[in-house]
């Protein structure tokens, strides 16, 4: 019997030799990384990856698919990374661009906790995407982030985020700082009726990441910030799952892989189905408009379609496009994507000052609005 | 007073705007990630990071010099990637290729627990380069690899290093190939009357990568391999430090940094300073001449600068070259690099059949004779 595979899709640029030569040697190194003829047949037969298509895309660029026995990913997300781009990563202008598993691996790996279900449920927000804001910037008195939380969260937001760069090495200062904003969010829901979900964004390693969690789970907050691409994917996986917790995944420095056009994963494979197999609730990513906008804009309804779509039994994972938008444009981004999304507003609520309140009323109603033109899937 | 500041250096090509306003965006985004006018003057004179200088260095490239409040890398070294790589890995064509901290951070960073002088201790080899070999291929038997790694130790090779794919999700199936290679190694010290230096690879996260960490330690073995741009590089240090383990970074996928020309963090940055902040005891990159040679080769030197020279006072990282190098360029290698290096050879090696034993015989031979023309610092 054929070993179940996952297939990996790649676009060579200007390849350094022989496009099938090439495929055959990604398949190699990626797989058992030795050269052919020192592969026993049995495991080559049980492990090596092999071509599955070869393609010329145009003068420039050629698709290589590759078939990976699946056996190899060790039903482990950071295998699965490794397995489809480790070492290729080395190789001259080789982009993932697809990435397709087999249902047995959909079931071994976690996916979200909760996904868009859970935080709906959570947040009582029902077929409208959701609006949500960060506290920062790093520096600021934690009273101060506090009231900032309390203010979006009675004028009727919904999901509150640490700035990722909010980061105490004092986990009494942590502590100090998290009690503050989860207690300004208590007595918004004590007015509102609902509850806004405050993430804590959660660093470092070890012991002292772990006390930030317990602090978290300990609190009964739903959930936290975490950047996966400095932490580790599945580390940052891991570790909320293991505090029973929900998880945002920032991300910081993910654009190493997703920008530039031929090397790295496209935004998709990175950010959608990659984030979502390993269990994030909700995925950053950067969508048109902002400050910063992905030179791939193109891929903004694939990657939400990647995060949203069914996948075997896994939850959906929640869109959401932040990098500097505006107000203006997030009932714009509720008709692209459809209500099961997340617009990220920074620096435009915060410059609103006195207005806050109402700029968050009306965008929250512009949400709403904005109907379902086009669904995710 | 003015805070002490992390001085990052970075190559903007065919800069996006005016290079001046790119180095203060930059500044503003990787520090305080907000806008100016809103950003209180306190908190700005603390921790905005702000332009040292802005270069052309010809008319499509730009150097731009940041510097960094030293706070905002929160004595981690997940920040510090996060602070001086974050989001701009999502901006046009930044790379940074050039990090320099203040006394005090290296001080706060662990750097390696044992690097090269416990390297040597362990092994008892002074004054030459050491040879390092890869248990492979994954499926193979244990019992093949164990009888693999005696050979190599027998014969008089230095370390012995798990390839990155051999990876369980089974306790008992990790645990059982570990003890038997263990205990090969063992054998051929009480041949060879000194200790060759086996690493296995742990992988995965949360309780399972501990459970891997303790039997390692356990076994009384002096460290292992871990792929920290899978695990994350702070969580890779953190996990083996709290174990009393050496242990060896893997580049696998850090070539989305280090590669192409435009982006990313050049390899003496990456896999060289960073690495060793973190405290790897050991750096395997990409050398010329093998399977897989960096588009950047000439960085070789550089990297290996990164890992040994003075630096605080953190102990020296031992840099390994490897990508599929053959036995005969390892003297040569150790001529160019000195003699604080190690030099990685797999297949070529696994290919030699009978003849393995002379083979390393041999080139731990040319390692010994191949002096050290050239100082590594």
């Amino acid at each position: 019997m054929s070993p179940e595979l996952i297939k990996a899709t790649y676009i060579a640029t200007r390849p350094d030799r022989d496009p099938e030569m090439l495929a055959e040697n990604i398949a190699r190194e990626q797989s058992l990384e030795l050269t052919r003829s020192l592969i026993p047949e049995p495991i080559a037969d049980r492990l090596l990856g092999h071509i599955l298509s070869v393609r010329e895309v145009d003068t420039q660029h050629w698709q290589l698919e590759i078939g990976y026995p699946a056996e190899l990913a060790s039903d482990q997300v950071g295998q699965l990374l490794h397995l489809v781009y480790g070492n290729v990563s080395f190789y001259p202008r080789i982009r993932l661009v697809g990435m397709i598993l087999p249902h047995s691996l959909h079931s071994a790996l976690p996916g979200p906790m909760a996904g868009i279900p859970g935080i709906r449920a959570w947040t009582d927000v029902e077929g409208r995407a959701l609006l949500m804001t960060v506290l920062k910037p790093r520096g600021s008195d934690p009273a101060d982030l506090a009231q900032l939380a309390e203010r979006f969260a009675r004028a009727g937001g919904d999901i509150v985020k640490d700035d990722q760069n909010l980061v105490e090495n004092d986990l009494d200062d942590f502590r100090n700082r998290i009690n503050l904003c989860a207690q300004a969010i208590d007595n918004a829901s004590q007015v509102t009726g609902r509850q806004c979900l405050y993430l804590p964004h959660v660093a470092g390693s070890g012991s002292h990441l772990q006390h930030q969690l317990d602090h978290v789970a300990r609190l009964g907050l739903g959930g936290v910030v975490m950047c996966p691409w400095v932490i580790g994917l599945e580390t940052a996986a891991t570790a909320a799952r293991e505090h029973g917790l929900m998880w945002l995944a920032h991300p910081a420095v993910a654009g190493v892989f997703t920008e530039g056009s031929t090397r790295g994963i496209a935004t998709p494979v990175l950010l959608g189905t990659l984030v979502r197999l390993a269990g994030a609730d909700i995925s950053i990513f950067p969508g048109s408009g902002g400050r910063i906008t992905s030179q791939h804009v193109d891929d903004e309804g694939a990657t939400c379609a990647a995060l949203t779509e069914t996948l075997g039994t896994l939850r959906p994972s929640l869109p959401c496009t932040g990098g500097g938008k505006t107000l203006e444009l997030a009932p714009e981004t509720a008709r692209r994507h459809g209500p099961n999304c997340a617009v990220l507003i920074g620096g435009d609520l915060i410059g609103r000052g006195e207005a806050l309140e109402t700029a968050v009323q009306k965008t929250v109603a512009g949400l709403a609005s904005a109907g379902r033109p086009v669904s995710p899937d």
